[in-house]
């Protein structure tokens, strides 16, 4: 099986990266973590991208706050899909990250989700493995159905709560 | 090889949208088109993205401008990849089509690209069919070595005509 | 008399949409609360949303955050009056939810109110019964006047405190 | 059957306004026109609103730019539902005039569509008569058939168009 | 002397407006204080605007949050001064209130000062005053002065703080 | 009768201000233009601020775009009102402008109108100095009331043509 | 002397970077023009980056719209100035551009000026190098002193104009 | 060595701008910490940019939130380096500083960094002394070096800690 890459730019960002962590595991997808900025340490953020894809990743996450170039670096050194989270902590709730990771121009694509959407990084993570790798795509369906159970147990217990 | 779905949320994307299946066919990627709105088609939308991954699609591509909800209704029927593009119109350049993309709950992601990004969500695409496909993965090295060529020749061109 | 139906998102919507409940029943407006969501449960969504006037309610009320298409979801499936309020919790203080909510294409429309506007999306469900519904257009006049005269006691208590 | 007010802040707010008088004749609901400054002429417009449900109306439209109070300020003299239409002109794409629209207090809630959203103001406010009104509610029903139809027929043509 | 008016949308803004009595009280001005709501009593905020000139004002501070409206609709009833205070609260650190009061159609002007601003609009009821009223404007130089003392006094502390 | 000085900060403001020249001429105002820019000539703003008082001006006016100091160069300098007029330009269609201009700190208030409200700027100058004078007071009333007049010319015209 | 490097992203850049080239020509600065893309050709923007210094470089511009990482890729490679130019042409006025430029992180700071301002980019590098260069200083004040003259020229011919 | 002076507008800007003194600090650059405000002390600001170059400075840090003008006004006294640190607390979570310390007229450029980015305003300063200053540019290699040194020890930690 594909493993995944998570990469943080600083260490500040390890709380919203262990979201991705923790849904890779529960669909059973090996992954591994590192740091690596795209500013402080560039070489080896391209060390790290340019060798992915030889080294078993088929898909890459980068979580980066502000200015969050990072995705956007992974993305020029390899033909990976690179998913960037956008984190929160500089200016307007991480609008300047959201902007920074998404807006990329052509031919070198980021695919974004939500502002510290850690969790949603690796769901899709597993989408995108799980295209060709049928064990990954059951995982995704459970993984989904439990979640519309949760919605179920939920509506149950406010209807009992709250009745006009 | 998997194909690649283009929806539109109205015809008036078609622009945007026709960018996308010209990058697909510089791959040499199938892709079928399609107008759906989430909105005033929903059923047609629901069913077209619950089949998708049977008749053989490896990835979706929505398109959608305002209270874009496209994506994120495919994205709800499917556990495929699905790239949602932002389209201008609305207000703030897009800005609302971007919100109403990416802000995805956790569970159900959309892999967003630029606002009017057709060309880099073909890209995107792309690279996620070629975790696994040889072919498109030698497509995609091919493609990106263009684009880089394209800007030496641009910087020439410019070193000469600049010289201060 | 008309009932309301009042949906949650998640059950994260709770807090915002009891106010919701509780000004319905200020008005003597039976309602029901379901939790459905857009993305998660879009079945049951669309159940709820495709029955609701046969069920014999008159307005529906959606609580949905980020990219809040709770609403438009269930504007798809009916032509009752589809009240939407944006929830805080993602980016720009709830500004994503509200675009998400309010940018709706033409033909489906939200009636949207503030962000985290629980209350008045109570208030306006009552002025929508209240068109043809003369007891509770009574009430209408009443809580109104209420209002009113909330100010202006706190009017005199603060001539009182602040004399220049 | 209940007659829709259309206010315009402003004779410049005439071409937005038009679309919800030509979606209101498609529905065969009577309505009345008028140019009513919330600002320039404040007494003329509390006289419209306060007179408004005697007067055989069943709900209003208000189009307002910038500062947008008008439908405020209707919602502020009676109890019927008031639809308030951001226009565009000011800055932000009408974001100015859609914030003046939604953000209102508790208790006098205005029913905000899309910026220049003239076209979706005349359908809720048929969504709203059609709460009790038969007629209107077959129309909706009709109006709605269309508008998918049309989607059907434009997908066709593209499906044709763009072959992969 | 000319009186102050300050007027508050609702009491949740004394805080506030507060600050705005004590700049007057500085200043020796004598000022009167009222709650007012735009939306819940249009009657009486009408009023107080068409007789504030009468009643020997000379200037009116409005406060208000969200869709901000109370100093439109006093300037819509008197062609005294209206000083609007935008009010944290709503949505983007109070943005919403910030461009529905200064964004003011021609004609009616609104003079805005900053997001919380009780203070400035204060100030600036003084500097209205001081055009014509010789006290006024000594005591406009001596509160200027004070504050530029307070500068060079901070000044002169921290340059001892921080040596390099 | 107390002057109004209209400063711009580049001569590219002149449209924008030429329509305050225009209102204060209809209110019989009179007036001086001058170009006085914050960052290139601080010390001929500086001289224009700090004599307008003794020169018999009653009110000042300043047009800036993008990181528009001028105003509140101007406010440092004399306490005399200070009307600012964000002009657009730069981005977000002269929000930045906006913000520089009415964000002012405490003590040094700037009275802000809407972007491009060359028109507001002057009428607000003409209520500034009608606080005092009795013929610019009269002149108000007759202005505001032409303005009722024309919206209610409007409102005949567009009755007639829009018949639902 | 030291020279200037002025780097585009993309030829699209070139309109906005040739006001950099003419401005510094105007100092008599010497400069070469590149175009270089983080993304598309990122081993060549970091030689560019890290050979400058030696190559006799003092400063280097960079132009990028949308999610700009120029700047801050060649700020990653060279301790020399690194100064960004956010370009228009992505979403919100170059607000994009501007955020993805300015937000760096703590060690790799860019110095950004304003949206497409290429011409201040060239006065921000003269000034840096007019801090030892004593011939490149003494050009900075006659280049300033043009500016102010142009701004008296424009007054005088404005004050004869408008004669309130 | 040419020294560095760090301005804040107000004392309130003590802590974000003591990170600048101590980053000088580690560089070994002397500096000198004043507050003076381009509104409270415009005199005294005037007079400590026109005479910083004499006075041996070679580069200005400003601090100011809200209508951020401190940077400008300074750098309209100076051709020296002037760097902007917009400072939060105003709205938009400091954009309002920001705009307003970034969007500077051609010919008056302020080299800006990020909302409270106070230790990268002196990072850039010893940038601008290190083209010249060879003492300053061996200690800017060593400060990137523990940079980088640091994100390397915190990747190995947190590779250790998630190991998936």
């Amino acid at each position: 099986m594909k493993k995944v890459m998570i990469v943080m730019g600083s260490a500040g960002d390890e709380a919203v990266a262990a979201k991705a962590a923790e849904v890779l595991s529960a669909y059973g997808i090996p992954y591994e973590v590192h740091v690596a900025s795209a500013h402080r340490t560039p070489d080896r953020a391209a060390l790290l991208a340019s060798g992915a894809r030889e080294a078993g990743f088929g898909a890459i996450i980068c979580f980066a706050g502000m200015a969050a170039h990072l995705a956007g670096a992974f993305a020029a050194r390899t033909v990976l899909p690179v998913i960037g989270v956008p984190v929160k902590g500089g200016v307007l709730d991480g609008s300047d990250a959201l902007l920074a990771t998404v807006q990329m121009p052509s031919g070198i694509p980021v695919a974004t989700v939500a502002v510290n959407g850690g969790a949603n990084a690796a769901h899709l993570a597993a989408q995108i493995l799980g295209v060709y790798d049928g064990e990954v795509y059951e995982k995704l369906l459970e993984v989904r159905q439990k979640a519309a159970d949760k919605v179920l147990a939920d509506s149950e217990r406010l209807e009992e709560k709250y009745r006009g």
